[in-house]
């Protein structure tokens, strides 16, 4: 077996995939094996007893706007008792940033890969301050969902059809050459999204009143974009999975009490360990003492080569995450020594137009002692509160190890 | 006198100066001294006689425009009889990128700087392709004229007034951090401009259809907010004019013949020189056989202490103008030996956030033996054919020369 030949069709098929947006549809309708009794979630498997504050509190809100809970005591008894089932967004072709909490009747994206025809789908941005993905579960939160999935839906999945599908591979690699590193900065692409599906938007919103506040609400969100990107960089980590003998990680996602990957050669299989806090900027008022453990799908991005790994295209990130612009240029270059590739489609104006480091391989990160880096959002560990802040997190070393001993055993090396 | 404490005064006045975008109107109402038989352009003054290919063919265009002559020859004879006048946009607070001609029934963009008071206007701009500013006027030229005129500015004018108005100098410092210098890449401005005014196009456009166009067009045009940017540091630059006994630059402007320059100390003499010829990337087809001289009053930018000088914003535009991503950062470094401050509000992230280099000192200039460094497009040399292709250039080292002299002269030193 050539591991060096397995991981470069792995990689290549991870470059090569190119995933459009091609569709908006009701989880329950779209997503594979969603069902009325089942919430997606971010990370590995996880009960409610193990579950974080933020993930519980975007349970609660999720059943809540299903109308199946009215409050949290309510949820936790529905999910205790097994009639509502949690199952991770990975396991359907989904990806969910933070808590990452998918239920059957939210619109989700719907991406296809057009080079080897796998789909995969990711929920709604709901913008910054009480969200669901941070485990706010207000009145306004839900208000604001109620908005998004009866007035925004529609007029967005009209557009997206309208339009002919977006090429999110191509916005992506034009986003990195304005400042984005598609994982905590997405100023660039949800603008370049924006103002590509303004025209649609103009044309099939049912009144100009209509349009204007679904262009406000997608204008005015930095992270607009970051849905159909991650859905993205899962179809083409997806396109990458089930490669024989190959050593690249294909998931990389956290639920907030454990971190999980999952590699390309090994099958559906999970190798986790528990989340280490990120170190990060704090919003005025909270510390690292209210943070909660990292948490959701949006690691996909690192996995797929961008984010953390692009760090060197968006030196006005660290003004977020911390750091000196120098530093996001060292995540990038320290990135290098894992990763088996440079991506052919995006690239790095700072760097000479270097592709980014792409492909993690289990091998190297043990080898060399190097775990991936990763930037993200910070929840408050309590249910309801939110975000609190972003910073850098490294992913548990004990994963790559246990990946790479599991590796030995089924190859027999 | 103090010259470095009128120099701190007069860059402290551009870079506190804050235009916004107020309004769009037609020239001949809101312009001052503009009348039916004048037509801007731009750079120092020009006749005819002296006038080079491109800016020749944007005049012929224009008057065809105006329904004044139907062909070149008539052009001609309205404007070397003189009942055509032809004056600098600078005479006017106006500026227009490369020919720059702005005929009466055009709509400018009006621009209000809110710290001094002072007003300035640019036209709209016609994006890539065959265009009047470039010196083309066939048909096709003209319908795109007349759609941008009767269509188009009626939508930006109620937009613009509906919006209450837009910063441009936060838009400008934003888009800095998003890969844009604001000269020749405005890729990251252009679409927040489109994004921040979508909603209310959709919102005032007589039907989504025209809503629908109006989007696209901004939206696809990587220069649409060229021209307000423009403007906006005409008017940071027009606040710095006139301090007395201040060296610092106020205006560089070219015609395609002579490139001329005035200083804040020196009152409304151009000083000039013969054009240079930029250096850069042809289109397929073209050579620097073809290329006109240097035009354009778009060199407001780097008087403004963005564009050129601001390079090292944007390693991704050497892929249109040439070089590398570190002669980006080298051409900023340099442009810091010639100037007075360091930017309060405009930003590189990759230079640790360190403020573009502002304020040209004609001291500075003459004594160092360094130019300023200018990004610019490239027009083919012939009336009618348009762009072919994009560089750098330098301006002619005599005009500094020549204003230090009179500065000599006038304060007596």
């Amino acid at each position: 077996m050539n591991i060096e030949q397995a991981n470069a069709e792995a990689v290549e098929r991870m470059m090569e995939a190119r995933p459009v947006l091609v569709g908006l549809g009701k989880a329950l309708d779209v997503i594979p094996g969603m069902h009325q009794n089942l919430l997606l979630h971010a990370g590995p498997p996880i009960t409610w007893e193990r579950a974080s504050g933020p993930m519980r509190g975007a349970i609660t809100g999720a059943l809540i706007f299903e109308g199946k809970a009215r409050n949290e005591a309510e949820a936790e008894a529905l999910v205790r008792s097994g009639e509502i089932r949690l199952e991770p967004c990975h396991h359907h072709q989904a990806v969910g940033p933070m808590a990452g909490v998918i239920c059957p009747s939210m619109s989700v994206y719907i991406l296809e890969n057009k080079t080897h025809g796998n789909r995969t789908f990711s929920n709604l941005n709901e913008g910054y301050g009480k969200v669901l993905r941070y485990g706010a579960y207000s009145e306004e939160v839900l208000a604001k969902l109620h908005w998004m999935e009866e007035v925004m839906a529609p007029v967005l999945a009209d557009a997206i059809e309208a339009s002919g599908g977006l090429d999110i591979r191509a916005l992506l690699a034009e986003a990195l050459q304005m400042g984005d590193e598609g994982h905590n900065r997405n100023k660039a692409g949800s603008i370049l999204y924006t103002a590509r599906l303004a025209p649609f938007i103009a044309k099939v919103a049912p009144n100009p009143g209509v349009a204007a506040d679904v262009l406000k609400f997608l204008g005015d969100n930095a992270l607009s974009v970051l849905n159909p990107v991650m859905a993205a960089c899962k179809a083409m980590a997806d396109a990458a999975h089930g490669v024989e003998g190959s050593t690249i990680v294909t998931t990389m996602a956290r639920n907030g009490t454990d971190f999980g990957i999952r590699v390309s050669g090994l099958g559906d299989r999970w190798f986790t360990a528990p989340v280490a806090t990120p170190k990060g900027l704090y919003f005025p008022g909270f510390t690292a003492e209210d943070a909660s453990g990292d948490i959701g799908d949006s690691t996909i991005t690192e996995t797929a080569g961008i984010g953390g790994f692009a760090m060197a295209a968006a030196p006005a990130i660290v003004t977020f995450v911390s750091g000196t612009p120098k530093d996001a240029i060292n995540t990038t270059l320290e990135m290098y020594e894992i990763t088996t590739a440079e991506h052919k489609y995006f690239t790095i104006p700072a760097l000479d137009f270097r592709g980014t480091p792409t492909g993690i391989d289990i091998r190297k990160v043990v080898e060399k002692g190097i775990t991936p880096r990763v930037n993200t959002g910070i929840a408050h560990k309590d249910a309801g509160v939110g975000q609190i802040g972003a910073g850098l997190v490294r992913p548990p070393m004990a994963m790559f190890e246990e990946a790479l001993i599991a590796f030995a055993e089924q190859y027999r090396i």
